[in-house]
């Protein structure tokens, strides 16, 4: 098995927004697909983890663009490990346009938890190991975001149905789409996202009532939380760009 | 090419909901997949037909499922056209799993309109009828849906960015998940989805307050309405069973 994954993904009518960009949560869906695949071909998927009661966590992900895929176009996404520690691994990814021109790249920190207790569970630090590259991931990793529930006023959401994965919890997936929906659609119209990063950091449950915040820090840059009970469950951060397009 | 087209798709882990199926939204976005697949490699995709300054759009789905996917589990879709008028193309889906068995079928309805007038525009009707086929499709067409707004509460829902799709408009698959998110989440425990209709009567755009509105006929079966300023934009008809797993 190569170090890297490679996988390819063609952006469809659908999945795109109301530019015509690929969107960033469905962007997010094709690494964490990318990042299934790699890890179930190499012994350590979801499977294989659940075979030792526990289970993979996304903790971070710093997604960072130069351009947007195009209808029709095909993408590639290529994924590997970057580090692996007792408790936490971290994952790049680059994706790439058909012509092989790089269009962003992605980091991600991943945790594993025990199913029962719910609590971090060692990592196979050997097994993860073996698939050590140190091709490059030229982004800054996931940093600290402060605080901004306190200065904002927030926008109530529950948790629904839909916004649940196989855990019963908010998916990874629609935090960001909560997040990117507090962004009014003149953003969208002129600008374009330049990095995303979001920290994960409890969980959101059915019916559970969340304050949704955001803070513009300076021109093009928020800060975002996700709030339950005054408690944070997901901070994130958001830089903008003027639309090349 | 061969009449009916045949596609693979993986079900992910983040994909599934909490009692691990895949949800019927997700399996929406891989019949509109498939769709556009069998579409663009037959010379009618959207990108054929935004050169005549027409796209497509979806009218109705039916799809009525006897199982569903494990994690995992390869499923294969088959689609192909059944019908074809001067306004109107029936496209039917069979759902089968990695050995055979069928899970399920679908039946939808598309029209095309013109982008600019957003009226209904003529489909090539010869070019369509080449790639008719008698493949059954054993379940009952879409139909009528009764209005039940009237009768019920509505839920208010403003629709938002990730909500849009490449037109501006409600996302077919966003109607889908935000009528499931009627239901509580002991409906979702207890029972499965034995078939799913949907009807697409307006569009629904960015900032429009819309009222959810689902009604109980009769144990197991539900009929819903999305509406804005009191006129329908869609409606639903929700038939659950008992869960057989």
């Amino acid at each position: 098995m190569n170090k890297v994954g490679e996988y390819t993904y063609v952006t469809e009518a659908y999945s795109l927004d109301f530019r015509g960009r690929v969107m960033i949560p469905t962007l997010g869906n094709y690494l964490l697909h990318a990042a299934t695949r790699h890890a179930t071909g190499r012994g350590f998927g979801y499977s294989d983890m659940n075979q030792k009661q526990t289970t993979w966590v996304l903790s971070r992900l710093a997604l960072q663009m130069e351009g947007y895929p195009l209808l029709d176009e095909p993408i590639r996404i290529y994924t590997w490990i970057d580090e692996v520690s007792r408790l936490f691994t971290e994952r790049c990814f680059e994706i790439t346009a058909s012509d092989g021109k790089t269009l962003g790249y992605a980091r991600s920190i991943w945790a594993a938890i025990d199913t029962e207790s719910r609590r971090a569970a060692p990592l196979d630090e050997t097994a993860l190991k073996e698939y050590l590259t140190d091709r490059p991931c030229p982004i800054a990793r996931p940093g600290k975001i402060r605080p901004v529930e306190g200065e904002t006023e927030g926008v109530v959401y529950r948790v629904k149905y839909s916004d649940l994965d196989v855990n019963g919890h908010l998916n990874s997936i629609k935090y960001m789409e909560h997040i990117l929906d507090l962004f009014d659609l003149e953003t969208f119209r002129t600008k374009e996202i330049s990095r995303f990063e979001i920290a994960y950091q409890a969980e959101g449950r059915y019916g559970m009532d969340l304050s949704l915040h955001l803070k513009e820090l300076q021109e093009n840059q928020y800060d975002a939380a996700i709030c339950n009970e005054g408690k944070s469950i997901c901070r994130a951060s958001i830089i903008w760009r003027p639309s090349v397009s």
